[in-house]
């Protein structure tokens, strides 16, 4: 990741220089929380730090608001609605079932054409999945904080109206960014106004998902199953209850590998180095008072 | 499934009459085939006879020229398509593998997101699909008797020139008619033409693949794996050395379930016999010398 993403500054017109004279800081790790206080502080006199990653609430608590910030918001996003249909699908057309099977089972399955979509979440992982959805004729409801509408969507609630928005879907989809606001956003009176046979798939955070009240809807059959790419804790550890049930189906963070990702952020950040050399808006800024 | 037939006949203005009187027969039972030509032979007056199903091969033999035929060819596109889609994601997105597992998984997965699609079969299933599949950027070539292009394909090439067009596919779908002419088209060699990471879909009828040659190229490692919707013989037997493969996903003739088919019948039934009370072109008409 390090050489691919030396290279892509170097190809956007840049010289890589000790950290205390950069002028900008591409940083690679999300992990390495420890040090990025420290690590900032010594990189006094750089104005532009490019964040990887799409998800950055971990490194949140840690950006001044005297520098640019941007990080890696709609490079995955192609790759997480991908996964977001392959969820979908796998739910509405019973794969897990049959994947498990070693013998011929009954006819099952439902069909995604037509179905009743609700988005939480209206960025740029809702844009790239109304793109990729189109043709399956659903209707679909984003819910976001700024009712703005979107393209392909029927429609656009706040997030206030958020238990009325998943009453009639065939399945939910949370693809939000993790705030303060919007941890544990689906909770027991969330799960108890979706529909019995409504699925929920998850592809932002774990957080976002209270696990008690989703291993209560689970057993009490108050939805009809869960696709988790992401999991509180993760990875989600050996005996935990979520892999008991038989309509959960749990991947591993794999909206976007990095295999897939990297090639689309080293573009990213080739394309934002020439943009800062040029004196151009970046892209993917972030909004340090919102975190994201 | 006779009820809905009827009803629909009747909303279309027909009456329903014993079959010696009939000027048409709509045929519900695609399984019945042993009283097939005796009941034929009795509705001697009828000159328009409606199958169900697309594939009706079983049946073939005992279409004779004089009359008109028409099949559910086209009815059940949409659905077979986007099992289709399923397949491919499931496949790509490594989703049997995750739904098998019951600890955390190493990331793994690859895009559907332009890959290069081949399609045995240039008809109903593959203009649905092509339409599904359209916002993926997939690059699809369709092999077909005729190679006439069809919209989304980037190319459409003869049926002689199979091996060259599956040689470069990240995955070959297969969704054609079983005729004498294509039972046992996916055999060693078309196998051994594809790429080592290439997967082998099946929508159309087991028949269509040579049981021996996909083991022998599954234990070689000569393809990626197998999604299989239709077995020959069907159902897939317990103990059959395909259930066996961790790299085969198994879906139980599902592409299109009773439950999503019958109302899309029911609907064909009756644009099909208001048409031919109004003298109109019928869809879905049978090609008798070619056998679907």
């Amino acid at each position: 990741m390090h050489a691919a993403l030396v290279a892509a500054t170097e190809r956007a017109g840049a010289v890589i220089v000790p950290l205390e004279e950069a002028d900008a800081v591409i940083w690679a790790d999300p992990a390495a929380v420890d040090v990025f206080p420290e690590l900032m502080a010594r990189a006094g006199s750089a104005r532009w730090v490019q964040l990887p990653y799409a998800g950055i609430e971990n490194l949140a608590p840690f950006l001044d608001p005297d520098r640019i910030w941007t990080c890696g918001k709609g490079v995955y996003a192609d790759d997480c609605a991908e996964w977001m249909m392959t969820a979908l699908l796998s739910a509405f057309r019973d794969i897990p079932v049959f994947a498990r099977a070693s013998s011929w089972q009954a006819q099952s399955g439902r069909n995604l054409l037509g179905a009743k979509i609700t988005l939480l979440g209206g960025g740029g992982l809702a844009e790239s999945f109304l793109r990729l959805i189109e043709p399956w004729g659903c209707d679909v409801t984003v819910v976001r904080r700024n009712p703005r509408p979107l393209p392909g969507a029927a429609r656009t609630v706040t997030t206030e109206d958020r238990f009325e928005a998943v009453a009639g879907a065939d399945a939910v989809i949370v693809c939000l960014a993790l705030t303060p606001e919007t941890t544990g956003i689906v909770d027991a009176r969330l799960l108890a106004s979706m529909p019995d046979d409504a699925w929920l798939i998850n592809i932002a955070r774990g957080a976002h998902v209270v696990n008690d009240d989703l291993l209560a809807a689970l057993d009490a059959g108050t939805i009809a199953g869960a696709v988790l790419d992401v999991t509180d804790p993760e990875p989600l550890p050996d005996g935990h209850p979520l892999w008991d049930h038989g309509n959960v189906l749990i991947t591993p963070h794999v909206g976007n590998t990095p295999e897939m990702g990297l090639p689309r952020l080293a573009a990213r950040v080739e394309e934002n180095v020439r943009r800062w050399r040029a004196g151009e808006e970046l892209i993917g800024s972030v909004d340090v008072a919102s975190g994201y």
